[in-house]
Formats: C-alpha cells, structure tokens, sequence
C-alpha cells in the first residue's frame, strides 16, 4: 500500500518558517515511528499570485482535492493589500474551502498550563479552558449571492449575502454533535435568531439534529451573548456551533482567550472520501504575520499542532497525536520560548527552528 | 417656552424596576437644578405585545417621532420566546431604531476605577479603559431585503442581505469622526474587507470622510481580529465605527472587558429634528434579566447613565450630565452595590431602590 499523501501549501510571511519545522517532524514520524507520507508542495496566497497571477492555480487546486490531506500554512500581506478582491491570497484559503467542501471547521481554543499567565485574562478564568468551536465554513455570508458593489440611483451599495440551507446548517451539526460526544456532551449552538431568519432556520436545524444525540446537553445563545459569555465565564462552554461569520468572530475571541495564539491549530473537514479519510485542511490560527516573517522568529506549534490534528482527524492516528500534543506541553512546560510567548520580565526567546529542534528532543 | 419632552417606554423584566429609579433622578434635575421635562410613558416589547398584541402600538411609535428624546428599559423575556418573528419583544425596538431613523449607536465600553478589579480582564488590562463605540444602527444585515425562510427544491434555506449604501455608510463614519475629534482623535474602522464586498465600501467610504478629518488618525482592521484586539489590549482604541452585526458583538464583547455590564449605558442618534436636537433613544446596554425581574436586585446605573448620555447629547447639557456621572462614581468609591457589582467576598448588596437613594444623595 502506497503512503498517505499530504500537500503541503506553506504560503506567505511566516508560513514557510514555520512549515520547515512541521517538515522536521514529519520526517521524525516517517523514521521513528513508521509513519511514512508522500509529501508534495506547492503555493498559495501572494506566492502563488506572484508566480501565477493568482491566489491558487488550477493545478493546485487539482493536487488538493487528490492528496488525504492538506497543510496549509498561512496567506496574505502588506504587498497584497491593493490586489483586486478576486486575486487576493485569502481568495486562494476560500477557494480551497469550497472546492473541497470543507464545512466543518474544528477551532480548539485550549489553554496549555504553562501559559495561563499569559492570557489578558485573570488565570483562574482560563486555566484548563478546553473549547472546541466548530465553524461552519463552506456557506453563509462568505460565499452567498448576490454579492458585490453596484450602482443604485447616483450612489454605490455594497451587497452580501447570508444563505443557509438546512442541509448544510445540518452536516455541520452533526460534525459538533459528534465532537461534543467525545468531549463533555454539551453543545452549544450561536445565532441571531432575535434578528436573522437563516438564525431561526439554524435554530431549528440544530434542535431536529439534537434528537439524534439525547446524550448531549443543548443550548442556544445569541452571537452577542456568546462573545460576552466568552469573554465573562469561557470555561462554561464545552463544543460551540456556529455559523461561517458568527464563528470567524467568536473563534477568534476565544483563541485570544488562551492569550497564545501562536498555539492554536484548526482542521477543516469535509465528506469522507473513497478511501473512508475525510477531506482535510489543516492550519494554523494565527495570520502569515509580515512584520516577523523571515527573521527566525516565529512560534511554529500552531502548525505542529495542525500536524497532530491531521495525525487524529485524517490519519486514524490518535496515540500518535496524543504524543506530539505532549512533546509540545513539555516543551512549553520546559520553559522554552519563542518571542511570543515571553513575558515582560523573561530571558531570551528560542528561534523557530531552536523551537523544531527542542520538539524534536522532546518526542 | 415648554419644557423638553421625554418618552419613558420600560418595557420588560426589570426595565420598569431601574427607570423607576431613573424617574427620581429626573425629577431631582427638575426640582434641584431648574431642568424641567414633560415626561411621558409607554408600552414597548413584551408589555405592547400583552396589551396590544403587537410589540410596539402605532401610537407610541407616533410619539417616540414627537418627543424631545425616547429612554428605553429593556425588551424581552422567555414569556415571549415562541412568538412569531414579526411580533418578537425585539422588533418593537428595532422599529423605533428604523423609524426614527437612529443610524449612530454610540456605546461607550469604559471601565469604573472602583471595579477594575470586577473584570475577567486582568486589571492592569482593562484599568481606565475608555472606547467608544460607534454602530450602524439602521441598516446592513439587521434589515436587508430579501430576508425570510424560503423552499428551495426540497428544503428550506435562510435568507438575510447585509446591504450598505454610501450615504449610510457615510453618516455613521461622520457621527463617528465628530465623536473622534472631541476624544483622543484616533479612529478604527472595523469590517471584512477580504471576504465582504460591503466591507470593500465600508473601508473605502471610510477613507473618503477621513479626508474632512486630516487630525483624525485612522487605521482599518477585520472584524475577527479586531475581536481578538480588544480580548488582547482594549486601551489600544479609542473611537471604533463599524456595522450594524459587527457592532452587536463586538460592542458586547467590549461591554463584558469591564466586567459591568450593569454600569454600561447607550446612545442611538438619528438627524437632526427642527429643534436642532437630534432623534434620539437612549437604553442600557443590558437586557431584560427576566431571572431576577421584579425582586429589587437590578442595577439602575446602567439606565441613569443613559439618561446622562441624554442630558449630554439631546439637551446640550454636558456639565449636569458630568454631575451625573460623577454621582454614580462618587457611590461606587463609596463600595455601594447592587448584586451584580458584589465580588464573592464581598457584604451585604443595597437594592435597586437604595442604589437611588444613594445617587441622589450623591448628586
Ligand atoms: C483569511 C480569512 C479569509 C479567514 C476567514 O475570514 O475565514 C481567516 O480570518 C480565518 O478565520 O481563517
Ligand atoms: C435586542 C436585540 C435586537 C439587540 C440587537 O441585536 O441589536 C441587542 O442585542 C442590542 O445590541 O441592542
């Protein structure tokens, strides 16, 4: 049997740094531990437009719906900032959603022990928090039409469209189900039903799921009651469903909770494919970061931790992420530091590659 | 000369309980300080829909276009949660925002000295935290067309339309910049430019009245990371503009960094009227509490310092409305509280009524 096969789109500012390491572990996997990938790469974002004119070219595009799973690591910049909407590097990251269909976007906010202090919040606020939010990804606002600016009278007016069909409102659903019953069972379900009729219809998607899992406790909330109860009490929530927008926000908010973001993975996920592994894009949270890109600075967990949900989600290989997640806690809990992570008062911080190499050590 | 006019409309759970308390204080500025009003009262959400059958009657909306200014308690209540959409406590205050054409949501998010300490924030975080910010309150997704629940095929799809006009876009940014120039003359503009064709219009309207500003600084973030900002370093703004969505969840996430919602007022201002006084309704950011309704616990604060916020933008009187302000934080150094301003250690909490006793002793 041939070995799974993993494209790896490293794309802008700090994505290429960062991926060099997960390449690093990679590689320790295939050798230590006989997990072997066939891994390819290519480009995205401003690389991909600077060499091809846009965001993500056709062949790419085409590598990605074949591979078992992709891994991305970040898109956009300074330079790109004037590009024409429709050749933005975001639009490559979006394209990739779509066309793979990725509706389920797992957004763990979770907060590592040795880094409560971290947090803008008080530490008894956040210490052992452990969210997952998963994101509807493939609809809504980001992809509904009508959309654009047109002309109206003598004035311009800009047009989006939020657009939910209950098939979709569906998957996504049952994917946070799925999630929640592996977790706490408590799943807990955002929208502005009080002003949006796509958040009545979500509303009642989700309560028509949630008769298939009596085991998990249900609630609903409004998106602004969520950021507040985020920001007030995190540790209330176990698994939060939420659509494409909405979860752009809250995953954010919750990220920044942890007060590392330079920790947090995500996973995107489709419809299983033939052979029975879902369609996948693993990245990092945080953005390409173009004020440190290039200088060896960059924290490069949240990419290995993509690896290792890319280890969980796609590759069946639970132990083996379990193991990766403690070689980084024990990294953390040793003290080593990326600039990101250092208070006020620390020593020096370690380079992205001294990073790769203590998590190396550590595995 | 009459005396200026006010429409008190209560509305639900304790709206009536803390506009009782605003009533007094009213009465004091009549009797203590010569400022006289013509005070009229209402039914709005809930208590409209029990007597009317509809959550704001023709004839309050009538008067809210007549008066001199609308105070506003709160709406809803689990009482009503089945309602159907068009008759929802809520849309009794979303037509007055419409009708009365309201476009400028002003909500300072700004932390009292005496509860720093009441944040989840750490205190140094959040310590003398002043924002203001301003939200699109007419338009966008909140009341584009089309909207509603359609059949598609052989299932039902949620529909609503974020929708922006250049002149709507236009009047908030300017309310907005006004609002700059009297504070520390920095603006952010917060929307999705890379993934919303009206947040394309947003920046670029944007731009176009910052010209009439040249003192004003301005910068432009996306509304995710901007939800991440405030988690991480809120004293960074000063004025935010942004839409009608973005503006409900992230003036609620600014609100819960003070960690008081119950101290936390609101302004919403349309154009001027003849008088030269613009339309205008104030309400506290909090809700209706439904839970503690009726039992003499809310905080009133939050309900008199809109009426402060009144005094300052609908009257012209800025120093009694900073008399005000400076009663409730006379009492607050004074350690009088309300339940929800008690840390776990602390005595016994005063009632809401015994918080108006305070005030006016204060003042
Ligand atoms: C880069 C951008 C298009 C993207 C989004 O808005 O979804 C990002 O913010 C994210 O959350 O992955
Ligand atoms: C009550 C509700 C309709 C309202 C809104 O969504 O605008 C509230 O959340 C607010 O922010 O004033």
């Amino acid at each position: 049997m041939s070995n799974p096969s993993l494209l790896i789109l490293a794309g802008d500012g700090i994505g290429p740094e960062v991926m060099t390491q997960v390449q690093r572990i990679i590689g320790w996997f295939g050798d230590k531990r006989g997990l072997k990938f066939d891994v390819s790469e290519d480009l995205v974002g401003g690389a991909a437009y600077d060499k091809h004119g846009v965001p993500l070219h056709d062949d790419t595009m085409a590598k990605a719906q074949e591979v078992d799973a992709v891994l991305l690591g970040a898109v956009g910049g300074p330079k790109y900032d004037d590009l024409d909407f429709s050749v933005k590097p975001e639009r490559g990251l979006l394209r990739l959603r779509k066309e793979m269909d990725l509706f389920a976007n797992l957004r763990p906010a979770q907060c590592f022990d040795a880094l409560a202090d971290f947090s803008s919040l008080k530490t008894d606020i956040v210490s052992g928090l452990d969210i997952m939010i998963v994101r509807e990804l493939t609809s809504g606002v980001y992809f509904g039409e009508p959309r654009g600016i047109f002309e109206e009278g003598n004035e311009r007016v800009g047009i989006n469209t939020q657009r939910y069909t209950e098939s979709e409102i569906e998957r996504g659903a049952r994917a946070a189900f799925e999630l929640a019953m592996k977790r706490d069972k408590r799943l807990c379900s955002m929208e502005k039903a009080n002003v949006m009729e796509s958040g009545i219809l979500w509303r009642e998607v989700v309560n028509e799921v949630a008769k298939d899992y009596p085991e998990v406790e249900v609630s609903h909330m409004y998106a602004d009651n969520g950021a507040m109860q985020l920001v007030r009490a995190p540790k209330q929530f176990d698994v939060i469903y939420t659509d494409n927008l909405f979860g752009d926000i809250l995953s954010d908010c919750a990220a920044m909770l942890t007060g590392s973001l330079g920790m947090l993975p995500s996973a995107s996920l489709g419809a299983p494919m033939e052979n029975g592994r879902p369609k996948a894009l693993y990245e990092p949270v945080h953005g390409s970061a173009p004020d440190i890109a290039g200088q060896g600075k960059a924290n490069p967990c949240a990419c290995v931790l993509s690896f290792a949900m890319a280890l969980r989600y796609s590759f069946s290989e639970g132990e083996e992420a379990d193991r990766l997640e403690a070689a980084v806690e024990k990294v953390l809990a040793d003290g080593v530091r990326t600039a990101d992570l250092m208070q006020a008062e620390g020593g020096a911080p370690v380079s992205t590659s001294e990073m790769g190499d203590a998590l190396l050590a550590a595995l």
